[in-house]
């Protein structure tokens, strides 16, 4: 699973509902997404995860607001935007949020 | 989609990967644990995606620190958390962050 540093840094929350259209090309388009917003300045990882009826969720994560702001208005990610509003999605909800705390818990060792 | 009060509030980002244990008594749990928490004072709801190879993210949404600390203890909550541990997960990483921002798209209206 996907390690973070020590709090405070930001999440960004990112809930939504697919439509029906193709999901090979759903998945080309989060892959490069994905690609283009790890190369930002400030950009910590993401977790994602989609169930078999089309909800979603994914968490980004990201040292500042400012770089938050950065992505946000990268002009290829505007691009990709725009195709989720097209085409992927019905409906989506963006959170952003300070994580404050954390802790792990796994079968092998315990950190928190 | 879940409609959450206007910032700011509070996230609990619970990322998990499941054990191969089975899922009905699993789904019971989970169950279980949305009814309880739903009770708790302060508690706003919570949008939950699993998907076919065990990977989950559940988002609860709670009004402040508080609350969220009264649930992390709940009694009942402590026993399901400890089944958790002992049958349901391999791993799981828990967030608490300061919710500061929200918007909504959806295919019907736009309201950010």
């Amino acid at each position: 699973m996907l390690m973070t540093p020590k709090p405070p840094y930001y999440a960004v929350i990112f809930s939504s509902h697919r439509t029906t259209h193709a999901s090979d090309e759903y998945a080309k388009a989060a892959e490069e997404m994905f690609a283009l917003g790890s190369q930002e300045p400030g950009y910590l990882g993401h977790e994602s995860v989609r169930d078999a009826v089309g909800a979603g969720i994914t968490v980004t994560y990201w040292d500042s607001l400012e770089n938050i702001q950065k992505w946000k208005t990268n002009a290829e990610h505007l691009v990709i935007q725009k195709m989720g509003r097209d085409t992927f999605y019905e409906e989506y909800h963006v959170k952003i949020a300070k994580v404050e705390r954390e802790y792990h818990w796994s079968k092998f060792h315990e950190d928190n």
